[in-house]
């Protein structure tokens, strides 16, 4: 099942250096695309990639395994949720997140940063990062936030110049994270590919807001930079510093973060924060960005995963990008498809398993699909499990949906390869 | 990891009949016990061995690939679950249940009656079959069962001669089942091992209700092997029908029925009902039960899965056993294991892997243990995924469970073989 280039070289660790090799430049409608690899201690990232989500130590039901087999290249696991639980010096005691999770791939984990947004600004004012991306199970902190969960007015965050406080989700009890102590906390969870902290502002703050918030993110790049370079790995193998741009949908201000995050001695980096209300206004802060880029380094798309989004993303030469949405549609019975059963295209590029018309129906979800549940599973039994709220029902689903992603991103590392781009992406957009 | 004689001749249908083949008969210190082999069109299960719960057509999170590689022989499915969702004609269009949950190996349904009990006496009683063996989620119907989700007074169930009507406990809808209908209803879900119609008594009936709900179903047994013989099966494959022994924990009542049942032309028997409500009791009852039993028959004991229980069971004579305990244990976090890392044994074969003492245990769960669990995870990743609510947790627990079932059994095989199962039995229950 897996192409022949979604898992070289995973175990020729320790190596010299991270390093993005840009394979080929595709001038598109909208901007460059591009192909590439990202080497890691733990493998090659064949470029555009998705990375699966796996919030607390495991994307959710799956074992490693099972995510190689997809052909899942890369992991994101978030720094907030391991820090509080179970701590970082304890995942640094085995060695780093890949030991302690088993999983000999790469990995990224992020600032803790997103979490100021998603238990702050996030809840104050009831949005996600963009219309659809809301604060979740996953790369979120609370499900299904509520203002009411927190007494009126209070935040449960107090952002300072020095960096973030705020109360921990599980056990009420108040923690600190500054730039220094995120990245400290990032060298003993040994990800891969760790994130300079930054605060990710809100589309309901102003742009006064933004731009204040946006130069104090600079301010902690540099000490992230800093820190990073002055306390090197704890492990055995080498870690690569992404900087974070911000600037939410402001134009001056997202090119003003663009600028000042691509002239830094960054590794590679990250587009995060406040992409606009609409996905036009998230391919606009994609464009303002990518402009001030240096080309030779990774860009990550921080928070995006809808098929939509991801050709218009790459379009705009972004390498990889990470999402909650493909897991945690499957956990509810979303399962990824392009086409209806009568070739029309399905709407989101998703069928609802639940839906009564798939009761007694003995095909695959997808007669084209090569995952080890369209393989085996009729789509009459994955409506059982979910109506059953059986877990083999969310683990087929999961299965499927990140198999899904997994062949998107190599069809469209192919079509860069054959300069088809521009087809592939009218015919999957249509 | 698999023993070779785990999984045999699993793809041989259609055979011509389910046979039963005595291999070996050893004198114990209680009675008699029995190494064999059951042939079924799915596969050969060695004996002694223990069935798997699989209630919704899933062993709760595991794949049927998982299940061969952890070497489960046999599942067991639910035909009331069944019956009320998805529905036996759903699973009979798919050829059986084998092909709709994509298990190529044997599996034995039961006959609904056990709902009988469960949602009847069981609630209005509110004991199980014997002291620790309460409805649950899986074998039982509802999770936690309450007096108060019914009106007082108000039974879910009405027995008759006929049958009984009882209430969904999905949709509040009512159903009746037969003899007839329980037998129409397992030839659709196609199990090579199928259950005559029964009623389960509590421990808290009296003698004299338990003795005339045994010749009920004796009567019932009758009409559910005159159904079966005058209705074949509509699967391309043999069902073998298995008689069950009630009579609670009187001796009197319990020697009766196991001599009706014993006498009657059915492939194999099931020792069901009311065991008593000590070990011992339940002891007792088996032997009692046994001495009417021909040889050359499969004996399942039936909602018996504790490791003290096994052992006890096969030194008078049992088969095949199921219970829920080993997986619903393992989902929450109570891992079997024989011995303490101090060398002392555990009390009831299990480590509560939720103990802050393994919270950075870098060891398996049992460092002798040969399953994927413990060739690949730590006491200290597992007890994270518990205590953070991952899914994957239960699934590890699971296959360790279900991996420490098999080997244990095959180790009682072996004892058997090598006429060293008083040894064994001694070791293992000291």
């Amino acid at each position: 099942m897996n192409t022949p280039d979604d898992l070289s070289n995973t175990t020729t660790h320790p190596v010299k250096e991270f390093k993005f090799e840009l394979e080929k430049e595709v001038q598109t409608e909208s901007g460059t695309a591009r192909l590439g690899q990202i080497h890691t201690a733990h493998g090659t990232i064949n470029t555009p990639a998705f990375v699966a989500v796996g919030t607390q130590a495991t994307v959710k039901s799956l074992s490693p395994e099972e995510l190689e087999t997809i052909g899942t290249q890369v992991i994101f696991n978030n720094t907030y949720h391991l820090y509080l639980r179970p701590g970082a010096d304890l995942i640094a005691e085995f060695g780093g997140a890949h030991k302690f999770m088993h999983w000999d791939h790469p990995i990224l984990t992020d600032s803790g940063g997103f979490q100021v947004f998603s238990l702050g600004a996030g809840i104050e004012h009831n949005v996600g990062k963009i219309a659809n991306i809301f604060p979740g199970e996953e790369g979120g902190v609370l499900v299904n936030p509520k203002k009411s969960d927190f007494k009126s007015g209070e935040s449960l965050v107090k952002i300072t110049e020095e960096g973030v406080r705020f109360k921990s989700h599980i056990d009420g009890s108040y923690h600190n994270f500054t730039p220094e102590s995120s990245i400290a906390t990032q060298r003993k969870l040994g990800a891969d590919m760790i994130l300079a902290f930054d605060e990710c502002t809100s589309p309901l703050h102003d742009e006064a807001y933004t731009a204040k918030s946006a130069e104090r993110t600079h301010r902690w790049a540099q000490r992230s930079l800093d820190y990073f370079k002055a306390n090197p790995e704890i492990h055995d193998y080498p870690q690569a510093l992404y900087g974070i741009v911000q600037g939410g949908a402001f134009e001056k201000v997202r090119r003003h973060s663009a600028e000042v995050i691509g002239g830094m001695d960054f590794d590679a980096i990250a587009i995060g924060g406040n992409l606009g209300k609409t996905k036009e206004e998230m391919h606009q802060v994609i464009s303002w960005t990518v402009e001030y880029l240096p080309t030779h380094k990774a860009r990550h798309l921080l928070g995006i995963g809808e098929v939509y989004d991801i050709f218009e993303a790459v379009e705009r030469g972004c390498d990889t990008f990470d999402c909650v949405s493909p897991t945690r549609n499957a956990r509810n019975g979303g399962l990824l498809k392009r086409f209806d059963d009568d070739g029309t295209p399905l709407k989101k590029y998703r069928m609802n398993i639940k839906n009564a018309r798939y009761k007694d129906d003995q095909r695959p979800i997808d007669p084209e699909c090569d995952c080890y549940t369209c393989n085996h599973f009729s789509r009459a039994y994955l409506r059982h499990l979910f109506k059953a709220d059986e877990i083999l029902g969310q683990r087929l689903a999961s299965i499927h949906n990140l198999r899904f992603m997994a062949n998107m991103c190599e069809a469209i590392r192919q079509s860069l390869r054959d300069d088809t781009f521009a087809e592939l992406k009218k015919d999957w957009l249509r």
